[in-house]
């Protein structure tokens, strides 16, 4: 171990010496500039737009207010064109989002992961930034903590009731007596308002009618939850639910007041085999390099590994196995008709092995050669990237910042 | 959408007054005070020792130069703990990683992924900052593009030749003519430095046996190489092996001048099912609270979703598949022996199942509790986190910026 004592001193200027060149220098440049690094993240203006307002248009057919969730790009620059108002409504994921977006001028939020009490303080500060910060739980027990801290503190905070619709993950059952009993726990501190669900089991259906049911189970049961509430004398102004692939194909939101969805701003290749999009649809992509060539396995080596593409391999378990990630040009048009996936990952290497009779060969590909790889999940995808960059027509068009981690 | 025109104006002082206290702040608070945000990524100070004073006495054993792999934790302040010299040697994966720890006096680097021709550039700049950086290449045409690259800019760039020793991943053969003849088309431009190897597929050993194979394959082979460049009248001053299950159990390592190794820095259920180390000598943990309870399903819900601990399942394919992780209380012993996982994750919902027949039981864990998971990878669990919180004996005694992303 080196002694502390024994450390040079790093100055500023030596940090400054090392630093790229800002990341706006990268506006006006192809997705071919050697300027341009890999991996970065991209999405395609064009498809983002369609995207963004085919989710707005579905909310207005079903009559329902939109609250898109901004987990899964974490920008404000593609919030904005998200939103119905720049103020909102939107939901977030984390309280290090609802900082960002907030700062940013985003008034309306729901935090939709259940409420620990220690983060109860910083839910309070951000609200009494003039943020209308909503945080859900799901039981009595966090309930009764909600309202005593409210209390304690001489503050209300705004209190969505979490419903399990689907067995998915959390949330009340709509019938339950626990769910009276959290209403009920909240009085006289915190404030209800309202109910919320996510038919998170919507991403397991096999077919669009599944989708289709599990739209309206969710509607149903948030709408019965709803009810009991009402009967039981409480006031539930927010009937909120949402998934992508609900938000897709509802028939109909009676009962419901709004609606939630994130992922359908990007798309990606699970919702491709959900039957949710079209590949063509989907908008984030990881733009990557050949750096090495490996002919006796007939493989390609580039520099999008785990970190660049994440680790998620939620295809492997639907009806097309897309690996790593479907392999495109640096434009975005699948290889060889869609066939060439990324077939393995370490951290910073990826590995395309090309099929046997592929219509592609490896000497197509000299060193350097800039491919395109559409994810199997948008959100952890994106996720560790600084910035993202918007391209259109093969451009880069714009460098979106947006929120990372948890601080 | 909204016309661009309508955005309200955001004010560096908006921004100033959402930011969270500063991570410094954190320094001397218990893993249990609720200032301590969650999820956080802990590292045990007392582990993080013990197992960077026993790589480097693996190495010393070994008669050979340590060069640890700063990709694991990214972080200054590990660097100079685990390097022989706070100039180096070490290796890292990304040119985000070297400009980082160059601006923080690291001289002796080697960026460990083939490099393609659109890096060079800036690894030239970087080194005309006074950095001895070394790429490495597994072909005739990346050292003609190399060796092409440093005569137009007249400059010298030292090359390690990478060799491939068990068909892991990438590398030229050792006993192949393109080694030759890729050290040939350095000449007159870039520079031999010497020969690389990784076992990568030592990860897949079943046996501590198995382990020394891949450790004498791994050094028998780099040797080979170099001694065919030597015969062809190259100088091959480095001859660089590593991965940290063959520098735990190699016996040899006669006629090799490194050895690199990254994640026996912190170590990982990964390498425990491997035989590498105890789950005891896991250094890097993810502390996580409870935020909600499924009562019919045995499961609490934890706010450490899958960015929190990475979508890597590796210990899947192992003898002991951990889920997503090994729950321990706050201060990091295993519950119930070692029987509890995180067998769930969504985006930033953990999912805890107690088994049927467990000492636990669901009322141990009221909301607001605190755990700590052991992660299966380190490497992608650590990568997301802005900072990392050093911990000893429960207390947070520093707060670790690294290196996020390729920016």
């Amino acid at each position: 171990m080196i002694p502390s004592d024994a450390l040079p001193i790093v100055s500023p200027e030596a940090l400054g010496k090392f630093a790229p060149d800002p990341a706006e220098a990268l506006i006006g440049l192809s997705v071919n500039d050697p300027r341009v690094p890999t991996p970065s993240f991209l999405i395609e203006d064009g498809k983002l737009e369609k995207n963004l307002e085919r989710a707005r248009a579905r909310a207005r057919e079903l009559g329902v207010a939109f609250r898109p969730h901004l987990k899964t790009h974490k920008s404000i620059v593609i919030a904005r064109r998200q939103m119905t108002s720049p103020e909102g409504p939107a939901t977030v994921s984390t309280l290090s989002e609802a900082r960002y977006f907030a700062a940013n001028g985003v008034r309306d939020l729901i935090y939709a992961v259940g409420i620990a009490p220690q983060k109860l303080a910083e839910v309070a500060r951000i609200r009494s930034l003039g943020v209308d910060l909503k945080i859900i739980l799901d039981s009595e027990e966090a309930a009764k903590a909600v309202s005593d801290f409210c209390r304690e503190h001489q503050t209300e905070i705004p209190v969505l009731l979490e419903v399990d619709v689907d067995g998915h993950r959390s949330g009340l059952p709509p019938e339950c007596d626990e769910l009276i009993d959290a209403a009920k726990a909240l009085q006289g501190g915190a404030k209800l308002a309202g109910v919320l669900t996510h038919a998170g089991d919507s991403y397991e259906c096999k077919t669009i009618e599944a989708i289709e049911a599990a739209a309206e189970g969710e509607r149903a049961g948030i709408v019965q939850a709803a009810g009991r509430l009402r009967a039981a004398g409480f006031e539930v102004p927010i009937v909120s639910v949402g998934s992508s692939p609900t938000l897709m194909h509802s028939k109909s939101e009676a009962g419901v007041t709004e609606i939630r969805a994130g992922v359908c701003a990007l798309f990606d290749l699970f919702m491709t085999n959900l039957g949710v999009c079209e590949s063509e649809d989907i908008a984030g992509s990881v733009l990557a390099t050949v750096i090495g060539r490996q002919t006796k396995k007939n493989q390609l080596i580039l520099d999008s590994g785990f970190l660049a593409m994440s680790r998620d391999r939620g295809t492997s378990r639907q009806k097309r196995d897309f690996g790593y990630g479907l392999v495109c040009d640096a434009l975005g048009t699948p290889l060889d008709g869609g066939r060439i996936i990324l077939t393995g990952t370490n951290q910073e290497h990826g590995i395309l092995t090309l099929p046997a009779d592929s219509a592609c060969r490896l000497d197509d590909f000299p060193l350097g050669t800039r491919l395109r790889i559409l994810p199997n999940h948008a959100c952890p995808t994106a996720a560790p990237y600084k910035y993202m960059l918007l391209v259109k027509n093969g451009i880069i068009i714009d460098v979106l910042e947006h929120v990372r981690g948890w601080d």
